[in-house]
């Protein structure tokens, strides 16, 4: 299967919404992929079970805050001597490009590597969505080694990291790319094809781009949050999902520390009622509480959107006084195990909540309403 | 020619005395040397001129806080893993160990290092002293590139560095080092034989052995510091020299900050005159200023001495009421050209002052006694 360069749109907006807030804005991704596919072509889109068990695949990805990956991109270089540097270390040669993750401008950092160095791309990725941090991937989660892990920058350096754990390797990485400028390229989780099978979250390709094409059918017929409901509702993974909140931005505090986009907003609703949600996030959005009442939680999905148009609106845009509309959304099985929770789960966060899956937690009496029900 | 164990403890304190304060304490360096000479035998030195010019060299240090490594000491395996990781990189194998600084714990560590790996140690070294920062070394100035520069850990965690510059790998490596417990091995700096022989400090690891045997010497006739002044003026470099002060410490700043030991040591006069000097250093001692009036200056070595003993006294043991000698010797002519300075000289450690060789500098009248004229 191929990908089109009008696909990248609806790729593009699907793993904005999958971003949960965070993995960086996929305008920018979109740009770099459309970008290298005119001059190297479309890369092919391969199916997890239809990679040979003893391919050598890496993953290709941006790493830093998502507020400085905005204005700072990848130049394409560094794409490239990221994959050379990996087949360096390894001693062999690369088959084909494997996401990291799917949401934001990681959906599209491997549609750009496979197509420069003319490779084809896993149709999967190890979250399902966006994480801030190296360890917090399927793969990790499932004993596939995050090490030798290869960054690289604009100005053309490179580390190249072997670790002990892939907690280690995200510290080191992230004092080194933060010294690099906050925004680098990364390739990392080098693996077999059988171990792809065993540990990624599949499909999640064609399902950014299934919700992407959701949401514009949505808006041809004038109902987008809807259309996505209803198309999540269809999903392998999305399936249980739900209008958290509909409000508009009353507080915002957003900080570039410690090389992530840290903070907090706060929406108050639009009803009249003094409802009040607050949503904390790290890159990406980790837990969402109605007048402190727990409505959604990390590894869930918490995505929000433009109230009338369903846009994903990923942390570093969030404005004062924006309508939006926030959606609960679950994570895929993986995410959700014991062993997975230890990585990914709230206390991996720093938070103290347990995790509740979102099917198990009380709806706002007012937000609960069908997404039909808060349509104008 | 080989040392012996014995060799080591002048050896150890010969490049303590070139370490000018910086280097990390040589005995805990000697200690570790030791050790492995034990478990695998003494490494051949061999004579800058007798390697081949097509050998492949790397160097071995431990790089950090001179404060830190005292405590925080190499387990062995990490040494090894950083020699194997530069092989790994390089696709072929090193023939032989260069020591990178002469000054200190990194006189040991190739010893160490050329023990463990059954490999000839190189008479040689890229500064005939100590710098604190990996870009500080004539290899770099000259011409040969620092990396690729691999990093490891005692937890066997390992980095390989790839940059255009030599600052860019410092930078990098720093933060790095830092993470990783401020303490860590470097191997960097690979080269070719005949590229060492054009751009290292020749004999130097000969040079620390005689500077000790010196000292030693002359404890033994009950004159150490008229011994070490005699033996300086009759070696290739460091013929320059002088007694630059006489005093007991009454003021210390010490701070480990940046992964450095910056600070200043104030001496005041054992004469009951109102003189004072004073000596700033990162890591190494950077400039001593008597009554605010330089007296030597980097890259010129600055090296404070027990006044009876002789024995150099690193930053990191520096005490109050400490009665010492603050000793200008000259820097080795490649240290001194126009080039060097830019990377060596006080402007590269933001001093304001411009470097003048210390043969050019007044002396202060009392000070410039022959050191006999000061000996009790």
């Amino acid at each position: 299967m191929k990908l089109s360069i009008e696909d990248l749109v609806d790729v593009g907006r699907g793993a904005a919404f999958l971003g949960t807030g965070g993995g960086g804005d996929p305008y920018v991704g979109r740009m770099l992929a459309t970008h290298a596919i005119q001059e190297f072509g479309m890369p092919e889109l391969v199916a997890p079970e239809d990679v040979a068990d003893d391919a050598q695949l890496c993953t290709v990805a941006m790493l830093g805050a998502p507020t400085v990956l905005t204005e700072k991109a990848a130049c394409g270089d560094d794409v490239d001597l990221a994959v050379r540097r990996m087949e360096k270390y390894l001693g062999r040669s690369i088959d084909a490009i494997l996401p990291v993750e799917i949401g934001g401008v990681n959906s599209m950092l491997p549609i750009m590597a496979a197509a420069r160095c003319d490779l084809p791309l896993v149709d999967a990725d190890g979250m399902g969505r966006a994480f801030p941090e190296i360890q917090m991937v399927s793969f990790n989660i499932y004993g596939v080694s995050c090490t030798p892990l290869v960054v690289t920058d604009d100005h053309l350096n490179s580390l190249v990291v072997d670790t002990g754990t892939a907690k280690r390797a995200e510290d080191l990485v992230r004092v080194a790319s933060i010294e690099m400028g906050c925004s680098v390229i990364l390739s990392s989780y080098s693996m077999s094809g059988a171990d792809m099978k065993r540990t990624a979250v599949h499909g999640t390709m064609s399902l950014a781009l299934e919700i992407g094409r959701a949401i514009a059918r949505g808006r041809h017929n004038g109902n987008p949050i809807d259309a996505l409901i209803r198309h999540l509702r269809t999903t392998p993974y999305y399936s249980e999902c739900r209008v958290l909140f509909t409000g508009k931005v009353t507080d915002l505090r957003r900080e570039t520390t410690r090389g992530f986009a840290i903070g907090h907003c706060r929406l108050s609703a639009l009803d009249s009622s003094d409802r009040v949600m607050e949503v904390t996030f790290q890159n990406e959005h980790l837990v969402a509480r109605e007048n402190g009442e727990v409505r959604a939680i990390v590894p869930d999905l918490i995505c929000m959107v433009d109230s009338e148009t369903a846009e994903p609106i990923p942390v570093e845009a969030l404005k004062y006084g924006q309508r939006i509309r926030v959606i609960g959304v679950s994570a895929p099985p993986v995410l959700r195990t014991p062993e997975a929770l230890a990585v990914v789960g709230p206390q991996a966060f720093g938070l103290e909540d347990a995790f509740v899956p979102i099917e198990n937690l009380p709806e706002s009496s007012t937000s609960s309403a069908s997404p039909r029900g808060t349509q104008k």
